[in-house]
């Protein structure tokens, strides 16, 4: 097994992405394949310590964070997000992770492997911390115009996902709304919910925002819209209170060697609630594993999707997701009168 | 002045409302209507010490918080939001805050006192902390399925009472986005965005969801649907870190008579992260003051919306809000075409 790694992707170039990539492969054994422009991934190998096996694949185009990524992709064959799913594609590696333009991550996968039979729109997906395990939301910003069948696709490929990778049996599906009651909430999610209930999912019925920490459903779908703008609330809201605790912990436990501890143990509790332990949002639908890391994640982010894409791999995840879909599209539910093909 | 308090409301029934109430007109002097049942509100005040000036203002049905707000308003005259928002009719108080069911709340003000000339639909605003002073997130949940002209009236309704109440001038207006670019979002995103760049809002853009915390821009309009759903992840996220922390200073700062200030000023701290200082969401477009305070609400939580009710009233927000629409209903941006009459 091999993950390619775009080394160009992320805010900070590859030098975070390439210490990121080898913590995973010295940790884990997994050869990574760095994709990017061979001095600056050179320069980048010179400042990491430890290193796990390693090759670097080149290439000498990159999608910028700011372009748009339709374009981007298409004018760029060559580009490093491109080159990372050709290797996925052509054998020679099994997984992708990116902490790149997420548009142009989510449009190169698809472009190069295509869709899981029985899939109409791939989606992103995003793991959130809870008082009791993971919650899987579910579109995060790939499909922003839904119709409400896709949202049931997106619970049947969650559901696949949280029982192939996250371990989950007969996860309960909630439809994200703003109220409990199965008339609560606009046109598209009132279809929804109707479809829902008819579908083989666990469905619980509609759940709120704060259900994306309550742990009562496992898997919340939505469309792309909404899931982006909580996903980018719960990152603003989680970077806020860390900043403002870190002010209160030097105000309140002064500098004093007796404290040292308590400070540090503070600040580490900050850096696990920031989400990085969940190494990214894997896209879900396509032909392949893909992992979309933040464009501000650190070597331990990058780190933590990398060991997260192999073990998606190992998962089987992508035959999983195969024959579930090829299940729902037999069932009633799955019809094609139902997507609105 | 007098506040007209829905002693009914809130989760934990008329103890907490009208000890926050009595709270109030104890600091500010101002006295409160407290209408409800006048036992459980008799036995409530028996509960609370220091008692600022008040009037009790009977009355014998309730909204549940579980009630279809249309139904339940329509239903019972006699229920204490409809009786509060009465007062304020009749000129026997000049505001009402509730911590009950705050669609039968939105709903009874609507009813009881109409709309300001020229608002299509009166908005929820949210009011959060950031970075550099506080933004206004409209709508949080009264108007689920909007036009675009909508989502350039709230903001219209969002600078006025900004101006008025929150001492902001020409506070910069964002639309809630998934993306910087004009053209990133959705249908309902994408034309409101057009529209909001012709009016005479200081439009700057649209705004992702983290902006809520940044304080970049103050005022952040979106649907009702996506403004709710913004809500709750910032409410579930804060609960769940405050959670996390209080576990935590009780294990890093062990019970010691040396660092008992320690954990209170956390525990502070996490307190005041928890919204309960900004005393709940006003309502903009009717033609009074409303407030709607969260169901979960403390007394020192009632008690700050009481007080910012207060001086909502004080800054003449009514008048200052109709003299804005008016202004802007002769302006290109808000002709009758433009809201699709």
């Amino acid at each position: 097994m091999s993950i390619a790694v775009d080394a160009m992707g992320g805010d900070q170039g590859p030098d975070v992405v390439v210490r990121g990539a080898l913590l995973a492969a010295a940790e884990t054994g997994t050869p990574v394949a760095l994709v990017g422009d061979e001095r600056a991934v050179r320069t980048a190998l010179k400042g990491c310590g430890e290193a796990g096996p390693y090759e670097i694949v080149p290439c000498d185009q990159v999608v910028r964070m700011d372009e748009p990524p339709l374009k981007a992709i298409r004018r760029k064959p060559n580009a490093s997000i491109r080159v990372a799913f050709d290797l996925v594609k052509e054998g020679r590696a099994d997984a992708v992770v990116s902490a790149g333009n997420s548009g142009a991550t989510f449009a190169a996968g698809l472009l190069a492997l295509g869709k899981v039979g029985g899939v109409d729109r791939p989606a992103l997906a995003s793991i959130f911390p809870s008082r009791s395990g993971e919650v899987v939301l579910i579109d995060v910003g790939a499909n922003v115009d839904c119709r409400p069948a896709h949202l049931v696709q997106f619970g049947v490929m969650a559901q696949a996902f949280a029982t192939a990778c996250l371990g989950m049996e007969n996860p309960a599906v909630g439809l994200l709304s703003i109220g409990e009651e199965g008339d609560k909430g606009n046109e598209q999610v009132r279809k929804a919910h109707a479809l829902l209930e008819q579908s083989p999912l666990n469905f619980v019925g509609n759940v709120e925002g704060r259900d994306l920490f309550t742990g009562e459903v496992q898997i919340i779908v939505c469309d792309g819209f909404v899931g982006n703008v909580a996903l980018k609330v719960a990152e603003g809201m989680s970077g806020i209170m860390a900043e403002t605790v870190e002010h209160e912990i030097t105000r309140i436990l002064p500098e004093n060697p007796d404290r040292q501890m308590d400070r540090a143990e503070l600040r580490r509790l900050f850096k696990a609630l920031d989400h990085e332990s969940y190494g990214g949002a894997p896209i879900l639908g396509i032909n392949g594993v893909g992992i979309v890391c933040h464009g501000n994640a650190s070597p331990r982010a990058v780190k933590n999707g990398v060991k997260r894409a192999a073990e998606y791999v190992r998962d089987g995840f992508r035959e999983k997701l195969a024959l579930r879909m090829a299940e729902f599209d037999r069932s009633p539910a799955g019809c094609p009168e139902a997507v609105g093909h």
